[in-house]
């Protein structure tokens, strides 16, 4: 159980691009790097493209005004003549400006923590990621959602075989906010969504099932796609060719079948993320309708629901927990999770203590580079007509 | 509100062919037909493939002995002596017996009531249609689920614009009931079901989503299907070719697109019967976890329960009411009002009255064939390696 | 399981007082005693206080138009005289005739299955048990919500030690249909409910509160209230002095404690029938929300959602499954329940089998007189301030 | 929306009295105030009985070792002394110390915040009041369920009407993590709960039901009982006098009634924190089992659902909102809010700003006595005999 003490030496000196007043994302990143003010300490930033703006903002947040920077090439040379300069970076911006932010920090010898989809192409991806090896250096993803520790209590009782053959995985991410094009228009946290040129080659596929498709890697490491069939649509017709809807199936090299669902049009929805998994005797749902809970149905057998913070849980799981049972988590837990690690992970990188990175389950760039080889897998077979596609360059993601 | 007040002059004569001790169909048609005794009475039946068994049975439902008959041809023959013969006759027998016992129930004078899937192909099922109408019966199919007045409702919020316009269908009808082999081997009620022979060309596709299907046609009478692909699974390897699970995507003439999925092997899932509708306003959603509620999620406002019964409901809906609020209807009442409403198109053809037939909202022959129809479709793709197929034969339903 | 095969020689002639057009309830009566046409058959009665209106309605239903009487001594009167006579009658009219009736219908030589409240005093029911004693008939009561099998089920676990020794008991049986006085003015079914000399000396205590009070003692018969304290309130004054909403707090031989509350003006709620039982170990809720759920909530275990016809529940409480699994039972088959039962009653008692009679669950002319009690010891604590009270004239229920 | 941009000038210099290891407390203060690092900054503490420990404690959560202090007395003494000295303290220890402890942090000088119930009398409560108004101070209770945003939802709604006028107070805070003896024995963090010199005259009637009791005051501020009842339990003997188990009527000046449950025997309840408020119009219902919504269920319309961050909630609501629809908050935020508003509280103190005092919602001191007189008045009554007694000395409260 998690109660803020100190995992590492010293919080690390920490900085974010974008992030700023108008978008919602900067805030879940300073919820979960600050929780306790003992993995992160935020020194500098270049918080928004509206320079004063961001310089307000960053005041108002706390950060020393001579630290506020109009952008982040500023920040990174200005920041690199400091004794007390900053360590690691979080990019909170555009998916069209990951990658050269990214390839800038590294190569200003930073730590990165990065939105997602990480990249538009997996071989930007590759690239990054060779960088990052040879600047010995951590490139984390913040799949926001994936911290929640009941993913963990899905991972270890399939591995205990809890539930059998994975048959059936069933991975829904949609929710109804942009069912019309009004947002589009007036929201700047959703108009470059939708412009290619800024948000890639997807929309909700990149926006939101990567999570999901994440968070599914997370709980089944071991299961890979072979093929995939994606269909997808822009209900809003001006989005096209991006897409407000798809639909995916998925069929595993164990000869398991998937689906997904992911959209913005799912009119009125307010819980539509879940994860089923069939085995052949047992399956296990999370929905974020209840996030503290599982649903474990063991075919014959009354109707299981765990409860988060619960001591039958797995030690893997309660290892995350903060509360404690009868106090609800939510989502800035999730991401105090996910960054801790990361920051465990940039610890262990600095000491090249490469047993505890082995162990550590987080999202790596090769959660990043997966993510990002999913959109391209989807978008090729929705190119083609909506047709299977043999999934390409499969790699397995270190978690 | 119906309260068993007569519909009309007088109850049909009404013999069952199967729906004997060793199923569990055969009740659900007897409390759908005998729920007021205003409608139907049980005067005769063919109960069992085991004549004996089946006499002893007709005799413990109250069937007089001499008219407990050891199978379908003599009891249509002796049945036809009789002044008061039988006018109605329900078949609850295995797939593969539909065809040539309905045929001989239409070549003998009865109306029919047959359960789904119809019949093997839709050759046959036309056919039975020309011989129906050439000798003014009706061809009624029990659909069993789909009476519940809750379905209704949706049609007519649907017709009056309440969702906008439809463009995603998300249909579930899945159970783990047959997760294992096991019950193949030892159940009477299941055995036959993985059978191609006696089944037909699906196991699930026919036993739970042809019900899925028609629920949808009910509710969305517009919505056409131009293609479809299923992709489908045999789990327990023994069922092959019949599959245990499928995922079916469809999309729609008016740019729609939907989804299914079947399965009797979703490991532990008791309330997998679902339908989502989400059109540009807002979606309406049932689910049998709660069979008497539907939530109507209107973008941008709070999220409404409609509660069965409640005066707030369209007349289509409470017309078909029973119990009143407070009082939980279930499947008996669902198939009640579908044998009502048969009774009511057998009465109305006796007469003539095609005005009455014509409005009244009931699974009649088209539905049968369209059952039929969804399934070759399904299984052509399939067969193609689950790949795009055009719907063929596409007609439209009247409902 | 119970498929609607006979389970005594020939169904009983049966006959009703009250229960015709205007009412909801004798539906209700009708759904329940001639679930499957094995039990009993309906072939008189004198359905409405208006005799036009009750002959129509008779004819209705199916009565031969000389046996749709105009008042009830008529109709003990002429069917005493016939071979074919009425064996067993159903009082479903307003609370105030129901003593008069029983009365008459048990010295007309008949068999008694009565609405509840049974009676106003419990010297009435002490004077109809004798009656019905010497007579050698039985007294059923409508306890139309006790035929639910689930409460079984926790009658059984409980008996089995599952929950260890029961700490707390907590009833809620509340609605907020009449949280207006208009049903008052406008509904027949309403109207005289509010009227203590119709209705006797409460409204929703007896109303509603005694289905619960009874479900209570079938779950946990060994449980004996020592001590009772009853607020009640008329928020619509016109009500006084009826109540239409109580509070009542228990305490048991045992030591445990109990809370109930009953309700018409808790507004807006359609799901407000639950019963918890919390023990030292482990806690049972039934929730009519759910009708077909248990919850069986072991401290420090995951929560277990037991499902009705699931072949793990105990052999008490799958004895009276009808439907199977994924398919939804409801309140007409927790009626059959009850007016199988009692007919299992009637024959036994009419065969001098006491041994059946003894084992036999259901709710008898006890469960009735304990009802009354249980008004009474509420009323009496209401009027002396809401005071606490011993709980008088104890007596333990037959089931 | 909030976003972490600071609401005051810079943030204050805090400590705490307890929360160290041992017990979960503690974090909770830490998660509430150091959100956003713009309100407060943890700078010195007392965080154990055992100083080491303590010492150790503070140092791995960031706070320089100098101000690590042995005990409280210390800490405010050597406080005094600097600077950069503290302004505010947190009191997270068993309730036995706090009157002492509150005492001696307003006679230095300090504002206060500390943890409910706030002491063991009213009039402990009067004299300290009296103390902090003379010294300029605030007094902040940690009721730390009360910052979800949703009840302020609550208290617009009914405040503006639409409910009606209340009839009904339905409130619940149970669980069963304390069933057996077992915890008594070996948790720290609940040994001293059972024990009255530490905690008090009651368990958890203070330990839980204070939460509640405020929550209530928070929805409906005009809302003053004027009688109560209380019967309360020692389940696990070993606690007596203190109880484990608590039932209480209330009966409120405006003619509506109310009844509580409060309970650490409810063996296997997870979800035992309800508040629901019967109008005439309509009710509204908080649950814990999904924090983040509430029922509106106005009496003849379908049943509305109300999620968190919706634009259709009102301002007072939204003003608390953090992150935003689908994003779950749970009870961080709630602690976050209250600390925020206890330090808006201290900075309008700091610069007499009555205005904002005046309409600022939060548990202030009143709301810490009100909270002390309930417990009073409930042990006042189950020491009568369960009896009705009179509430006395009621004050508003301030919110």
């Amino acid at each position: 159980m998690l109660n803020g003490e100190k995992k590492m030496e010293r919080p690390f000196r920490w900085a974010m691009v974008g992030g700023g007043r108008l978008g919602q994302v900067g805030y879940k990143h300073r919820i979960g790097a600050l929780r306790d003010n003992t993995a992160y300490q935020l020194v500098a930033g270049a918080f928004d493209i509206e320079p004063a703006r961001g310089k307000d903002f960053g005041i108002n947040i706390g950060v020393d005004e001579e630290r506020c920077y109009p952008d982040y090439k500023t920040m990174f040379t200005k920041e690199a003549l400091r004794a007390d300069g900053i360590e690691v970076v979080s990019i909170a911006t555009p998916n069209g400006t990951h990658y050269e932010i990214c390839k800038a920090a590294l190569e200003a010898g930073l730590h990165v923590i990065c939105e997602k989809p990480l990249f538009f192409t997996s071989e930007e991806g590759e690239e990054i990621k060779a960088l990052a090896e040879e600047k010995g250096k951590i490139v984390g993803v913040t799949y926001g959602f994936s911290g929640n520790q009941m993913l963990l209590q899905m991972r270890a009782m399939i591995e205990q075989g809890l539930i059998g053959d994975i048959r059936v995985v069933d991975l829904e991410y949609t929710h109804g906010f942009n069912a019309t094009d009004k947002s589009d228009k007036v929201s700047e946290a959703q108009k470059w969504r939708v412009d290619p040129k800024i948000a890639g080659p997807s929309f909700v596929l990149g926006d939101l099932s990567t999570h999901t498709y994440y968070m599914s890697q997370l709980i089944m490491p071991n299961m890979k796609i072979s093929r995939l069939l994606c269909d997808r649509q822009s209900f809003i017709s001006s989005r096209a060719p991006l897409e407000d809807n798809a639909f995916v199936l998925m069929q595993y090299e164990n000869g398991a079948v998937g689906r997904l669902w992911t959209s913005s049009i799912n009119a009125g929805c307010m819980d539509g993320h879940r994860i089923r998994i069939v085995g052949s005797k047992a399956s296990l749902e999370w929905w974020d309708s209840k996030p503290g809970e599982l649903r474990y149905e063991v075919q014959g057998e009354p109707i299981q629901t765990l409860i988060r913070a619960m001591p039958y849980l797995d030690d893997l799981c309660n290892a995350d927990e903060r509360l404690g049972a009868l106090h609800q988590e939510g989502l800035s837990e999730s991401w105090a999770n996910i960054y801790l690690k990361i920051a465990l992970a940039i610890d262990a990188k600095n000491r090249n203590d490469e047993e505890t990175l082995k162990n550590l389950i987080y999202p790596d760039i090769d959660a990043g580079i997966n993510g990002i080889r999913w959109i391209e897998n989807c978008v090729r077979s929705a190119e083609n007509g909506a047709a299977w596609v043999e999934f390409e360059n499969k790699k397995s993601i270190s978690i």
